[in-house]
């Protein structure tokens, strides 16, 4: 079902320049996206094989909607997309990190990043648009 | 069990000035680690609710390792330690952000980033310590 090959164990893994991502028990790896121009984390996200193997195909950043169960075109309907300008994969290639160019906000939220509250103690305080 | 309130559901949540961290079915979130000197993507891990609990208490990243099945107080072994400057917390609070100042390289093969290779079509390419 994953055009991708297996993932390979131990430290195999980390060295091989194969692209063998290592999705979990729901077939998902974790996506997180930052901006390429300030190198802010923007969000994130899950992508399955389709997504992942989309994302590099079209240089679009397209995701696994888990809340919708469907394949998610970042920005298809918001028109707030994200240009992958690079792809990165993790040691275990578990996670991969996507520097992207971003259109308008990322968050559903309409803020800029979804990290907009940072945890001071217990509570949460509000970030600016400066941060 | 867990110490922290549980979710409000939609947009309540995203708006709370409270921390209500959604743990998935394994109890777990997850923690991107960004050095916050470079803004360079560091790592990505998992905290229960008794990890965020102790980085929030200590300002030392502790994360749960998901292969060993138990607390990981970062770089308790390795020395490679994770100060945290800032901590942030996701729209819908299943993820966490954690800005920080490395010791040594986050990474468990020795390199300063778990994102050491970028995906260039099918292929991985090594970046150098450079990048």
């Amino acid at each position: 079902m994953t055009p991708f090959p297996p993932p390979l164990s131990g430290s195999a893994q980390d060295e091989t320049p194969e692209l063998r991502p290592r999705f979990d028990e729901n077939g998902l790896i974790a996506a997180i996206a930052q901006d390429a121009g300030t190198g802010e984390v923007l969000m994130l996200a899950w992508m399955n094989a389709e997504a992942l193997q989309k994302t590099i195909e079209t240089g679009r950043a397209t995701y696994w909607s888990r809340s919708r169960g469907a394949l998610w075109v970042k920005g298809e309907t918001s028109g707030h997309t994200q240009e992958v300008i690079e792809l990165r994969v993790d040691c275990d290639q578990d996670a991969v990190l996507l520097k992207v160019r971003q259109t308008g906000g990322a968050c559903h939220t309409h803020r800029e990043s979804c990290f907009y509250r940072r945890i001071e103690g217990g509570v949460l305080s509000f970030t600016g648009k400066a941060d």
